[in-house]
């Protein structure tokens, strides 16, 4: 347990804040409030826009960002622009808030010190999601990057997660629970490889949280648009090692000119109702 | 099995041009020939004047292209604008040519759409490569993409892919047993749904074949510098629907000025030796 920059950095802001709150910056070109398109002169201008009137309403209420690279990369090299200035930023307005690549990569050896180069350096990410699926080859670059993190998501919120990840082993245990023990007890040897949960499958969670153990440190997805029960987070109530992340939920709480502060108070309301739950 | 656009393309040019070969375009920054880093002033230019002349000769022996995005995606958005004029300089130069991005993502739903966004759309891709952790939610979207096609990775070539592939389910059969039969039998409804498999891993690669069946068509990967035996492609003989792809076993043939006209002969080499063993 050597490089635990990260989770010291997040685990100091959370009680510092007292908010365990991660925003996701699915910044949907397509769904930007027309005031922000109609006054900037690009998308990527206009993504960046919107990101900072949102880091701005935000930064003090929440811990982490997580930008899905997708709704960046999907307009080119523009696009991904918007996603280094966007980090960037956060840095500058706070440099105790994290930032997560949801990217949900798998690559390994030399391609893995390159994903490494790209999220780290190029586009300035203190971590990223990475499957478990191609095995340990894609963590084992990571282990050493000193205060950077990964997620690894064993179980997730979207409907079909169970296709492969609730499989039944030859021991009667769940592909995602094997996959929870895994990243848990062997992979994080450094302590900075962490779990991604889905608050969306509360019974799941619980499951992992409990496998997991009271070292690791989770991202809780799913609270917000999809549908999470903000009062299951009190499974946490003895291991307080989380942030929670809630996107379309936050961001476009209002599509409208007020959307900035309505990202605020959504963010508010989901750090009292845990504060609540949990001290 | 409606939107077979893809794979008519790629097997009618396998017929046609007499070679299954696909050229993994890991173009390392770092390893590039002097000369070609010396003439050129970014690393951008650098590595597309490296594919141009890779691509020039070799794309009357091969079938595709598959760049590792990351490789360009390290050097930020400056790389990734190589990336997308290398693949419209392989359409320019031969449309019947293929792109496979392999980038193994997991998107789902809107994120999936967007992914679709950037590569096909942004990045001009043909297909690119989907891990099938997360379920069919991040296969769905992509049936309807008229002439794209998936590929999923149901046993990595990589020596830890089997850390959770390998893993025994409760019926006695491993986890890529399943995952095989999942894609090629319930996911691919459209005809453009494809797996991707190793040639290091022989006779994991004779079981997915047998399990896949004849409809499917595979991308196998780990020829080459990953060591996998090229005799062992016999087990094609009767459904020849492949590709099969090297990397720095072509582009880095040779590291020195003759770089492309090595690729070429490399490239010639296998191609002749797969018609030898299937023909």
């Amino acid at each position: 347990m050597s490089n635990t920059g990260f989770k010291d950095t997040i685990t100091a802001a959370i009680k510092a804040k007292k908010t365990h709150i991660c925003v996701g910056l699915d910044s949907d070109y397509d769904k930007l409030p027309v005031s922000v398109k109609s006054s900037t002169g690009s998308i990527s201008e206009a993504i960046f826009e919107f990101n900072k009137k949102i880091i701005d309403a935000t930064h003090d209420v929440v811990v982490a960002y997580k930008p899905n690279v997708v709704f960046y990369a999907a307009h080119g090299t523009d696009g991904l622009e918007a996603l280094k200035k966007t980090n960037e930023y956060i840095k500058e307005v706070d440099s105790t808030l994290v930032t997560i690549a949801d990217c949900k990569r798998s690559e390994m050896k030399r391609s893995a010190e390159l994903a490494g180069q790209e999220l780290f350096d190029a586009f300035h990410f203190d971590s990223f999601t990475n499957t478990p699926w191609f095995g340990f080859d894609t963590i084992e670059p990571f282990l050493s990057y000193e205060g950077k993190a990964v997620f690894v998501p064993c179980h997730d919120s979207n409907p079909s997660a169970g296709d492969i990840q609730d499989l039944v082993l030859e021991d009667g245990s769940k592909l995602y629970e094997y996959a929870t023990n895994l990243v848990s007890h062997t992979w994080n040897k450094e302590g900075n490889v962490f779990i991604e949960a889905p608050l969306t499958y509360p019974d799941i969670l619980q499951n992992m949280v409990n496998i997991a153990g009271d070292d690791e440190f989770f991202l809780v997805v799913g609270l917000g648009a999809q549908g999470g029960d903000i009062d299951k987070l009190k499974m946490f109530e003895k291991n307080k090692n989380f942030t929670v992340s809630a996107s379309r939920g936050i961001i476009f709480a209002s599509t409208d000119d007020d959307f900035a502060e309505a990202a605020r108070q959504k963010s508010i309301e989901y750090r009292d109702k845990i504060q609540d739950i949990l001290y």
